[in-house]
């Protein structure tokens, strides 16, 4: 890292200097990523001198490794000629250049198109129909495809020449005369076979490809378990359209984990910029929902005032029974989360709420006892400790179950469990426990007071 | 997946049939990942056929592909002639052969290494010292290097014999004599470049590599962001060691997002397993342990019981109070925790806790200003409004702060930040939220009552 960060100030020496020749030769030493990065490091009138001195083609590497800011692609293209930012389009890989596309205003847009071929700018606007994240948005069409009746020295050859524009060429695909993806080989194949053998013979037929409107979850899936670099992506007709590669992937596991993360945390994803204007109105939705769904616990309280009045030590453990419960909700959410992620089983629903049940159980009945004991010690009171006891076993107990059912049902309801946050749990755990809570109190205190 | 099925039914007709010849047909065509979950679904007689019809070598990709569960592998192992599972393991990639020997008894490890080739034992025993989680726990020592004299031409040669051992050939590894790693090329530039070109002239010599006791994530972290398909391992002396590949690394992004996840919730990664009892073990830790952190909450309400008595609508409030400061501190956990991972930069922590007290102020002030009205349209009380107002404003100022606060001391402590889960943030902010409302409860009452 801290060798990177000489060659990057050695980079903009020779910018200042102007010394485009070291430059240029410098820079294109640079891994593609860290020429991303450098890039982000310019300022205006160095990416000028930048644009001067590395042809389209040259910056588009940079460009392709800081596709995930694709709005900040968008800027720096305002700041080339047309002619220049078409030409850097279209050394990118397809799937980067529709996502800038997606990101460049609409005028802008027509202006870019037009300085491309018209083959090209066809092939973009195609991409940019597809919804996002799905398999079509992911993909390339930059594969090699090879005709059924292609030999292994044949094939090798169109390698050679497509090399070079192919995303990968770890897997070269083949095709009959309809377009339709009939097998696969892998460059290894090709490698080691002879010339004169038929691709045909040594192909695999069983080939695992995608629909262009699979979600993007799925497609992860896939390529996760069967270990591909890349995956093919066909249209229902079984059509070769195009592939996704692996470091995609990545990128959609990384971004799925986020969002499950911060989910589980009542957050956006969205909320990691600098901007504190920008975080509070990510989470300002959230915290005022769940104010006014907890006004619910303060109402309820209310109605029991009295019990509260005739016995005031009631008050010191609310907020005891309701975070533990909280606590107890939150770990079951989070296991029932990730069960329903992992599963693909139908039956899931069932088995989760039935270990739940007994989890629930267990947890309650041991933590329920503990605080009988502590209570008992410390306020030398049994009826209290009763009171405390049975509340916390049955709000945990409840609180358990209603962590796993409320994904699950809302999974089964066709909806994204994902709405059901720890927020959201642990706001509903609360009214549940002081309902339990307070009903036992006045149980207990009407029957043996 | 429904065909998948089909041949899956068909696979175990031909075991019943003991048909050897067209069950070894059949499964060698199927993918590598569906012949381990076929071999999953068997029963131990059929798995003894299975023993009997494949040799070690054909049944080693089908094992490959259940990596993840070196125990189960090391019970399969046990149904096998040692002479078979010792063949069997060698045709595994060695850094699944060396997770799986990991999981196998003593004795049973050195009756199989003694069934092995001296050298082949001895790499084994070699991948088995490293660390847990480290580059070369998960390292292959499979990979493909070349010596720097060698031509495009040579290459290719050695590529050829060497391509179906090694785990990848996407990267050709250039070495000079004493086995240091001095450049890489890929296949790409193998097969684009005339036979008779050097390969010291077109390798690249700006190597990303790691050493071989480096944390899982930060290797994780340079695959992504290179979208490398592999990464060399190398010793401190930058002797060539091994290389891991994107696979396996998929495998730790996930493994690491679970982590992250689960923490959050405060419950272990293991806590998928179908039995309650685990489930149980597995959060009861956390449960009792936040159990006795909130009994301070009763003790400080405890010690307010007199301003209680006097004022005893004090108590509806409580929960929405401590309910809402939790789920704002749990939000602020979440980006902490999250900007701590995606962030390298050292001044990060100061610039976490900064974005905080913004984000903090804005909330707390909005929150406490509209719970403020609502208590005074409720309850038709300003004194009550002002302190529940008050309270939640502090509470929730608080709470934001602490989400932050813990994770990056325990960062700058050395200590692992994850420890700070989401329950013992809100049972924390519990505390404080407490003292925050009773102390202005406090003196509102006893200066304006």
């Amino acid at each position: 890292m801290d060798n990177t960060q000489a060659i990057f100030d050695k980079l903009k020496l020779e910018l200042s200097k102007e010394d485009a020749k070291s430059f240029k030769e410098d820079f294109l030493d640079l891994h593609n990523y860290d020429q991303g990065r450098f890039f982000g490091e310019l300022t205006g009138p160095e990416r000028q001198l930048v644009y001067q001195y590395l042809s389209p083609d040259e910056l588009a590497d940079a460009f392709d490794e800081i596709d995930d800011e694709p709005d900040l692609i968008a800027e720096y293209l305002d700041e080339m000629t047309p002619r220049y930012a078409a030409a850097l389009l279209n050394g990118m890989y397809d799937d980067n250049e529709a996502d800038v596309l997606g990101a460049v205003r609409n005028d802008k847009l027509h202006k870019l198109l037009s300085y491309m071929q018209p083959v090209d700018a066809a092939r973009v606007r195609q991409l940019l129909k597809y919804e996002d994240k799905t398999a079509g948005a992911l993909m390339t069409t930059e594969f090699i495809s090879v005709a059924v009746d292609a030999t292994v020295g044949s094939a090798m050859n169109q390698v050679k020449q497509e090399a070079q524009y192919a995303e990968t060429i770890s897997y070269i695909y083949v095709v009959n005369e309809s377009n339709q993806l009939i097998g696969v080989i892998s460059v290894k194949d090709l490698i080691v076979n002879p010339d004169d053998v038929f691709i045909k013979r040594i192909m695999n037929t069983n080939v695992v490809s995608v629909l262009d409107n699979e979600d993007q979850v799925e497609i992860a899936t896939q390529i996760r378990d069967y270990n591909f670099i890349a995956i093919p992506v066909v249209d229902k007709n079984n059509k070769m359209l195009g592939i996704i590669t692996v470091d995609d992937i990545i990128d959609v596991i990384d971004e799925e984990s986020a969002q499950d993360y911060s989910r589980l945390a009542g957050v956006g994803t969205e909320d990691l910029s600098e901007n504190p204007w920008a975080a509070f109105k990510s989470r300002m939705p959230w915290l005022v929902t769940m104010l006014f769904l907890g006004l619910i616990s303060a109402v309820v309280i209310s109605q029991f005032q009295g019990v509260l009045d005739r016995f005031g030590v009631l008050a010191v453990f609310i907020t005891l029974i309701t975070g533990t419960a909280g606590n107890a909700g939150t770990q079951s959410l989070a296991v029932a989360m990730r069960r329903l992620a992992n599963d693909e089983d139908d039956n899931s629903g069932f088995k989760i709420i039935l270990n739940e049940i007994l989890t629930g159980l267990l947890t309650s009945v041991l933590t329920g006892l503990v605080i009988f004991v502590v209570v008992l010690l410390w306020q030398h009171n049994l009826m209290l400790g009763i009171i405390v006891g049975a509340a916390m076993w049955g709000a945990i107990f409840i609180a358990n179950l209603v962590g796993s059912l409320i994904p699950i049902i809302l999974e089964k309801l066709g909806q994204d469990p994902g709405v059901a946050s720890g927020p959201l749990i642990s706001t509903v755990s609360d009214i549940i426990s002081i309902l339990i809570y307070f009903n036992i109190a006045t149980i207990c205190l009407a029957n043996f007071h």
